[in-house]
């Protein structure tokens, strides 16, 4: 058994215990949780310890607490020379303190409190700074998930990025689209089937073949109308800014 | 049995075609197609007619043509006082000939050939210059979907702006998403899940309440590494409109 201990109560620390919790390999020995309520359905009590100074032995750490305190957090860590890794698309593998051999283990997801995720089909993007190390991760992932990727710290930023265009960015226009709705008594339910045939869509056919539209098809009668209808600056400026990427065909 | 002619042999048509073929309660009487061949193997040759002035009697007629043709179509038809309608999400209902009585059967999707929709989920948008009329379209309607939503021309307006917003502009967001990964060596399967489970969110979850990332929890650090990270000039530009806009707490 490899034995797993979690610091933090947040989502993706929530997330990671229910997905360890019934695991014939991993041994999840103790979780360090500041706000142990959090965590209290997930794992026996006695598991559960209040501040990492008070962690006991285990082959692999998982630090899933907030970017800004992961630094931090590894310093408050008592023991050295044991694999300590965090869960941040965002941090660098660097910014932990390196009294320890430091790693990487990123789901590459969304995480909602009360929403079940079938943990299986995330991506894991892992990163160690030794191959004995990124082999545990590698063992380690793949107990809780069927896609396990090597991504350096470069790598992990663009990643970080593009999950935010298709993803913050994504769901901002869907916003829009239910303040549209609102705002002209249509219920927003009537763009929920496009929207999950657009996203489907991707799963096949490379985005840049599967875009329509009138920016796409550069008809400027159409555009011309929905700047009009648009009285909002910023969902004009919004709209103008997408529309001009889209016909530029952009290129990175 | 209700008689539906179908002018026209593109996506929308197609895809009518195809899902009133095997219908109890509609006979499809014939296709008029600029384009035989694409609709050959949908329907026997003999309903096929090349011109709208060669349609024969029906109790509805569907214009599934380009936006900026459905003027023109409906003046070549060579009868008066039928029930004649567009399946345009921009086109005015009143766009048609008046020789006619007018309508609009509008279903909300991305249609992509080759790729089989479920007609029955897709949201039809329905509208009629008299209450009579739109029963029929109801009634036309229902055997092919179960969303059934009158819509007015101005809603429909309405709609179609928040479509762009949460189909193609959305789709933008994974073009982009795609670019970062193949320029840094990542494949774009990596982001597959994240852009289904967003997706998926929505349709229990208010987008207000779904947002997350970076702008939504005002995370300058990360937002300014982002826009360091992104080279480009346009892509800058929609991280800062987009960031902004979240940020403000976007309000029509």
């Amino acid at each position: 058994m490899i034995k797993v201990s979690i610091i933090g109560s947040g989502n993706v620390a929530q997330h990671l215990i229910a997905a360890f919790a019934e695991n014939d390999t991993i041994a999840l020995v103790e979780v360090c949780a500041r706000n142990p309520e959090s965590v209290s359905g997930l794992i026996p009590k006695s598991k559960i310890v209040a501040r990492p100074q008070d962690l006991g032995v285990a082959d692999l750490y998982i630090i899933a607490v907030s970017d800004s305190a992961i630094a931090e957090v590894s310093r408050q860590l008592e023991f050295s020379d044991r694999l300590v890794v965090h869960t941040s698309g965002s941090v660098a593998m660097e910014a932990a303190d390196p009294k320890n051999r430091r790693g990487v283990f990123y789901p590459l997801q969304t995480f909602t409190k009360g929403k079940p995720v079938l943990f299986r089909e995330i991506p894991l993007c892992l990163e160690a700074e030794n191959p004995d190390d990124f082999k545990l991760l590698e063992q380690v992932g793949k107990t809780i998930s069927d896609h396990i990727y090597a991504i350096s710290s470069a790598q992990r930023k663009a990643l970080h990025v593009a999950a935010v265009f298709v993803s913050n960015f994504t769901n901002h226009m869907y916003h829009i689209g239910e303040q549209i709705c609102d705002a002209n008594g249509i219920p927003f339910d009537i763009l929920k089937p496009l929207i999950t045939e657009t996203a489907d869509k991707v799963m096949t056919l490379s985005p840049a073949k599967a875009q329509t539209g009138p920016a796409q098809r550069r008809d400027a009668n159409t555009i011309a109308a929905h700047l009009e209808f648009l009285q909002d600056e910023n969902l004009k400026k919004i709209y103008q800014t997408l529309t001009q990427s889209i016909t530029d065909g952009q290129k990175l």
